[in-house]
Parts: structure tokens; C-alpha cells; sequence
């Protein structure tokens, strides 16, 4: 274990992150609010820590697939812990627990709240959650990778470890240049979003707090009834560009690169617009009787489906209210997930694709067993490698849901309440059923319960590995350099 | 495909099912019930279509794993199809799909019925409801196998589809011999349980039924409140022979032939017990306030844990009520089910090890990328192969469950009634929560929800692939001889 290259990206991280809080207290300063010192305060406190830790560059550059995944896992925690303090101090929060929930529901795109009125909180700190949502979305230390150099060795592999999906995320050789490339497309359809919003009439914060949300996939709002009363057109508007940011970024990549065949030829993202199309009309016929006319069903049905699928969270109704079988499709969603390579999180349609292909693959070798057969995904065979990481991805789901599943179920909340919770926390959804459906909020769950969503949300945003390997004690044990 | 073989497999069936009908009939004549006339007829009638179709006995014997699956599935059906006549000319059922439910719920060993009064049933259907449990429990195929000379080449086939567990349940090198070395063992066991329950107290007619559906590990009960009016020695008496009978077979096999040290260093049989023993203390304790002592607390949990996993599916109390932790914990014991190779439903207990084995090892690849890691159960290096079946098993239940709990959802019952209802027949349990709770019944859902029950009972009792070979269309494609 490379404890000082450890040392000093965590450092770089800290530094990082107190140039990120200067934007809400800049925000504070704009609107004269009284919090705002919260945020000054805490940016100092990690520009003092984190600059004498990265004071010196190691030497030894050596930087395993290990040292990634701890490094990944590690500075998701400071950043989360750090970044509640403002929280905190702000006095809208109970107590640490639910400000750090609060916090790591923003970096790790998930959106779900502890607050039953948002519309209480300052613009700094509403600010600083839809900010969360926009940076944990493509990820701080993507984002590190494209702004600072840190080390050739050690960026792929926290590339690797934080990018979601089966596969490696790299789209030009260099992994600087990828993660550079990947935050201007990330920044060119935020700044899309916002200048469309504002031009069908949303207010220049709003608009900016609503696609940061979207962009992340995030979901927090700033009114209680999250997008309820927004205009027709602007639900139109944030419906297709939250099912745009569930796309696989390599779409707008080939797009970006004049490539249009091989962007529309994308499986991934055929079979998830797919999957979006036939679950809005199952259910925008399924509610129909609930509306007065076709057209609020289907606005209602499309808006719900593109922002559970891609895992954003927002919401227009209240979806918990609906009949049985859309709540069942919407839960079906929250699972499945946006694309890999996207800021959604989920399973992702990807490993499903592969583990619906690797069941056909095993039927056909039961009729044909001498033929043999390959999955094939995206044109191309799947690498055994490939298949066995979405096989373990899932199992470790499997155990993480039922374990979490067992504990928060000591809160006595029916098992609707508890499933839906688990299922919106691990994959960072944000508002599930019955207790926590969409006019409800996390507050009432103890703090054991609640620590326990933390470890999900960073669970699901990390896809798993990452805490399961800085939690393991091997990985401290042995040579240290 | 052997089409001349398969066939003549499944009218050995049918004869062999109009012998075991004979079972009932003659219980019905010794009761002189006049629904007795039912069992008669199908007995002839199975007679009269299985000896014509079973008189040729093809020259090709060519036999492989894919007539294996599609043998095993067919069989199934068929004995389901004609096992529901007698209930539904009976007039105790609405129509044939309740008759079918019912049946389909006792060969697979759910124990799920559609009836809200099972104290009306004359003796004959009250039989033919157990007997069914005991049939299903250690498979119709492998009873056949044991008596009847079918076929050297089909046999090994036949025993794998039918048989519980990723790896094959082969107890001595010839099929014919282990199959029938399991029977006696199954009737033994079963043998001793009646006698226990009838020595402490119990009419030998009940006594038969309970020890039927407790080796089956069914749950079919003759009583409205299940075993709630038992006396407590009969209850431990139960809970001991529920546990035995989800016990890997091979423990038994081993004690028999005095290998003890084998016996008891069976690691799915410790893992098992482990889990049995830790959730029932949990359990105890969770409920002891809602109980006068600690007694009727602990032999109350200690039972419904050896029910649920096991997937027996009796019941001494309404666990529906029980606190939230309890009920959770009783869910995932419906998933984990009971022992390979053992009359018990659900993932498998070995299964579960594996995966949770598979985990550990790419944990450690991730910490030490260079050591080469073997998944190690039962004191041995498990093959690739036996992985890959668990995955993809795990797989394709994922999607099974989904797309049940989709359809199910239409009759508009709230999520965890759904929840647990397709948890409860997809793993042969019978009883779940809610509106499936053990003092609730199935007839409330639609005949769609119920065709559905049917094939999640089928498809979890003979574990999945059976049932998806027999359907896929490639399967009848190609050479016939």
C-alpha cells in the first residue's frame, strides 16, 4: 500500500474541495445571508489541512488497482464529512448524522432529504446540495484528474474505481484528456439546460439549481413539491434532459467526434430509451383514470419514468398514490438504472443486457452443447472478465440489500417503507414508497438506520468495491511504500 | 431431440401417477367418502393414456441433457394437469385453476392454497394434498428411477434436473442404486416421524399427513390455524423433523454407511444450522414481548424459522404480526431456503455460500492481484463450472421474480402482499405476509396472478431451466430420432 501517493491525492482532494465551497459562500455573500461564514470557515479548515498534507510529491508513484479503490472509497468519505459541517453549523439540521445523510444524498446523486421544508433553507445552502449533485455526478476525482496533474500511474485507476458501469470509461488513450473531454461535454449540455430553462421563463438560480439536479441525476429541489408547479414546458424540458444525461457519455462523445453511426447504434442506449418509452405508456395508461385528460397522464407518466429510470428523483405527482402496477414498473426502474458511463446510477442497463444475454447463452448451450457460443455486446464478444465483474457486482448487491434490509428494519416501519428506502438509497434515487414516497422525507429513521443509507448511497454511487476493499483488513496488513 | 424416448418416460409416468392415485382412493373407501369416485376415475384415466403411449420401448436410447430438462419439465405439468382433477370434480374448488393451483402448491412442496377452510376437505383430498408434498418433496423422477427400469443412458439426466442444488446429488456411482439408497432413506425418516407423533399423542391419520408434509417439506396442513392447537411437545417434535428434512441428504448417507466424521464436518449442513440456530434466538427475543414467557416465545420462533427455511410453510402463530425485524428476517430465510440436495426450496444454502465465497475471493484478487485464489466449499476447490450455474441461476431467478412481480401487480394488492407472495411460491414456502399471510390464502387473486403462481412454483421447484428449455423454441428445432 502506497500510503504516501495516498497522502498526497487525499490532500489534493482537500484542497479541492475548499475551492468548491467557495461557491456557495459566494452565493451567501450575493444574498446577504448570515450562514454564509459556515461555508468560509470549512473551506479554510480543508485548504489548512489538506495543503501541508500534499505538501510533498512521493517519489514512488506506484499505484495499484488497491491503492485506487482505497483512495476512491477514502476521499468519498472526507469529502462528505467535510462538506455536512457547513450543514450543520447552519442549524437547519437535527444533528451531524442527518446533515452528513443530507450531504452524501448530494454527492452521490441521489437527492433523497431529511428536511420536511426546503423552502426554509437559504440559497447558499440550497445551492451547495444541487452543487453536491453536479459535482458527485461525473465525479470529483474525474473532475481532479481533468483540472490538476496528479499521477500517470494513478489516474486510471481512480478513473476506474469511480467511473460507474462494467466496463472502463476511457474514451482517448490518455486518461487526462478523457476526463477533460467528459467535463466539457458534461458542462456544454448544463449550460444547454440552463439557458432553456431560463428561457421558458425560470429564474436564473432556479434555473441553475435544476440542472445541476438534472445534470448530477440528483434530485434535490428547492420547493416542497419538487417540480409540481413548474409549467408544462419546462417539465417537457427537464424530462428530456434528465433522459439525457442517463445516456452513455460515449453517445455525445461519437456525436462530439462527427461519428453519428456508431452514436446511434449505441445497444446501451437503444435498449434504455427502449425501456423508457414502453414504461411511460404501460403507465401513462395505467393512470389515466386519475386524470382529467391524456395529456397530464403521459406529461406525468414520461417526466416520472425518464427521472426514476436515470435514478434523479424529482418528482411532478404523487407516484406513491398510483395504481399498484405503475409503482411496481417505477420500482423495476429504480433497479435497472440509467446507462453505464452516465451520472445515473443503478445496476445499469448494461449488466443488465449482459445478464439477460448470459442467461440465453446458457439455454442455448443446454440445446446446442457443442456450439459454441460467445455474448455479444455492443457487436462485440463480452470478455469472461467482464461477465464475471457483473456476476460478483451483483451478488454483492444482493448481500449489501438484504443486510441493510435486516438493520433498518429494527425502526419497525412496514416492509414496503423498507424496501422502497433501501432500493432508493443503494441506487440513488432519492424518494421511494409509502414512507418515504414523494411528499415524504428520511427524517423520521433513527441514526443507525440512517448511517446505514450513507453506506448505501456511497455503496451504490462507488458500485460497491471501492468500501468493501478500504474496509477490509488485508488491505492494511503487508509492505508498505 | 428423442422424442420416441420422451414419450415413453412420460407414460411411465402416467401409469405411475394412476398408481399413486390409488393412494386417496383408497383412504376415500376406508372413509367412505363419496368424492372417492374422482380418484378412481383419473387413476384410469392415467392408465388408460400411459400404457398405450409407454408400450414401445424405443430402440434409440440416445439421451441427452437437453431431453433431460425438457422430460423433467413435461413430466411435471403433466402430473399437475392430472393431479388436479380429482379437486376440481370434487366441487371444493371455484374452478380448474384453483384445482391446479393447489396441486401445483403440493407437488412443489409450497404448501400455498387457494382455500380458506381446509377443515371441510373429506380425507381422501385431505391425503391426496400431503401425499402430493411427499411425491414432490424428493421428486416423482427419482422415485421412478428407483423403482422401474427406465433407462440407463436418461436416468443420470432425469436425476439431474430434478434434483435441488448447483452440483449433482449422485450418492453412489449408479443412478438406479442412489436413487433408490435416497428413498429409504425418505421413508425411514418419515416412517420415524409418524411413529414419534403418534406415540406423543397425535390420531395416526393426522399423524400421516403432518409427517407427509413435514418430509416434503410442503406445509399443506388439515387444520385452519395450521399447527397453531398442536401440544408443545408435538411442535418440537415438528421443528426437529422440519430442520432434518432440509439437511443435505448426504449427512444422512453418510451416517448410514458410519462415515460420522463426514457427516459432521458437512459444511452446508453447519452453515444451515448456524443460520437456523442465530435466527431463531434474534427472533425469540424480538417477539418475548408479546409473549407471557420466554417459552411460548422461543418455541414459537424456533419453529416458524425451521418452517421458513426449510420452506415447510407450517405455522403456530400469525408471524404477519410479529415486529418488522422479525418479519424481515423470516423473508430472507424464504430466499436462503434449506439444503441442497435436501426435500427444502429457495436458493439453496450451498448457493449462497458460493456467492457469498465468490465475494471474499474478488476482494482479495483486488488486494493481492498476483496470488491465485480458488473458491473453496466442502473442503474442496469448487469447479468453474459449478460457479457459472450459480450465477446464472441467481440470474435468471432475478428476472423471473421481476417479471412475476409485474404481472401480479395488476390485481392492484399492496406491494408487500405482492412482495411476499411471489418470495413464497417461487421458493416453495406457502405462507408470506399481508394479504398471503399465514392466516390468509391465495384465493383472492386473479386467475392471471394465479397461472403465474403456478409457474414461479414449477420453475422454483425444479430450478428454473427445465421449464425455460421446455419453451424455447430452438428446443423443438432440428434432427428428431
Amino acid at each position: 500500500m502506497n500510503r504516501k501517493m495516498l497522502l498526497y491525492i487525499v490532500g489534493t482532494l482537500l484542497v479541492l474541495e475548499s475551492v468548491l465551497l467557495l461557491v456557495p459562500a459566494l452565493t451567501g455573500i450575493i444574498y446577504r445571508e448570515t450562514v454564509t461564514w459556515t461555508f468560509f470557515l470549512v473551506s479554510g479548515i480543508c485548504l489548512a489541512i489538506g495543503l501541508p498534507v500534499r505538501m510533498h510529491r512521493p517519489a514512488d508513484t506506484r499505484f495499484y488497482a488497491k491503492e485506487g479503490y482505497v483512495c476512491t472509497a477514502l476521499c468519498w468519505i472526507l469529502m462528505s464529512l467535510f462538506g455536512a459541517i457547513p450543514l450543520w453549523l447552519s442549524g437547519f439540521y437535527n444533528n451531524f448524522v442527518d446533515a452528513l445523510f443530507e450531504i452524501v444524498s448530494g454527492f452521490t446523486t441521489t437527492g433523497a432529504t431529511v428536511l420536511s421544508n426546503v423552502e426554509e433553507l437559504p440559497h447558499c445552502i440550497i445551492l451547495w446540495r444541487s452543487f453536491s449533485h453536479w459535482i458527485g455526478g461525473m465525479g470529483v476525482l474525474v473532475f481532479m484528474l481533468a483540472v490538476l496533474p496528479v499521477s500517470g500511474e494513478s489516474s486510471m485507476h481512480l478513473m476506474r474505481a469511480e467511473s460507474p458501469g462494467p466496463q472502463v470509461g476511457k474514451l482517448v488513450p490518455r486518461v487526462r484528456e478523457s476526463a477533460a473531454l467528459l467535463y466539457k461535454l458534461y458542462i456544454a449540455l448544463t449550460i444547454a439546460q440552463i439557458a432553456l430553462m431560463v428561457m421558458f421563463g425560470m429564474p436564473v438560480f432556479y434555473a441553475i439549481n435544476v440542472a445541476f439536479s438534472t445534470a448530477g441525476t440528483g434530485g434535490f429541489g428547492f420547493l416542497n413539491d419538487s417540480c409540481g408547479s413548474f409549467t408544462a414546458i419546462q417539465k417537457i424540458l427537464i424530462t428530456i434532459f434528465m433522459a439525457a444525461f442517463g445516456v452513455n457519455f460515449n453517445v455525445y462523445f461519437w456525436l462530439y467526434t462527427g461519428d453519428v453511426k456508431s452514436a446511434l447504434h449505441c445497444e446501451e442506449a437503444r435498449v434504455y430509451l427502449g425501456i423508457i418509452l414502453t414504461s411511460s405508456l404501460i403507465i401513462g395508461f395505467n393512470i389515466l383514470p386519475m386524470y382529467q385528460g391524456a395529456g397530464g397522464a403521459f406529461l406525468d407518466s414520461f417526466f416520472q419514468v425518464s427521472s426514476i429510470i436515470t435514478t434523479t428523483g424529482f418528482s411532478t405527482a404523487d407516484f406513491d398514490r398510483w395504481p399498484e402496477l405503475s409503482r411496481t414498473i417505477l420500482v423495476g426502474l429504480m433497479f435497472i438504472g440509467a446507462c453505464a458511463g452516465s451520472t445515473g446510477g443503478g445496476i445499469k442497463v448494461s449488466r443488465i443486457i449482459i445478464m439477460w444475454k448470459t442467461i440465453l447463452k446458457e439455454i442455448a448451450g443446454i440445446i446446442h452443447p457443442r456450439a459454441v457460443r460467445l455474448v455479444r455486446f455492443e457487436g462485440e464478444p463480452v470478455e469472461h472478465e467482464v461477465i464475471r465483474s457483473v456476476n460478483v457486482f451483483v451478488m454483492a448487491y444482493l448481500f449489501l440489500f438484504a443486510g441493510s434490509l435486516l438493520i433498518v428494519s429494527l425502526d419497525n416501519f412496514d416492509f414496503t417503507t423498507n424496501f422502497a428506502s433501501v432500493a432508493c438509497t443503494i441506487n440513488n434515487v432519492g424518494p421511494g414508497l409509502a414512507a418515504v414516497g414523494p411528499t415524504q422525507n428520511f427524517g423520521s429513521f433513527s441514526n443507525l438506520s440512517k448511517i446505514v443509507y450513507v453506506i448505501d448511497m456511497l455503496a451504490g454511487r462507488l458500485e460497491l468495491f471501492p468500501l468493501l476493499v478500504l474496509f477490509n483488513r488485508n488491505t492494511w496488513r503487508g509492505r508498505q511504500y
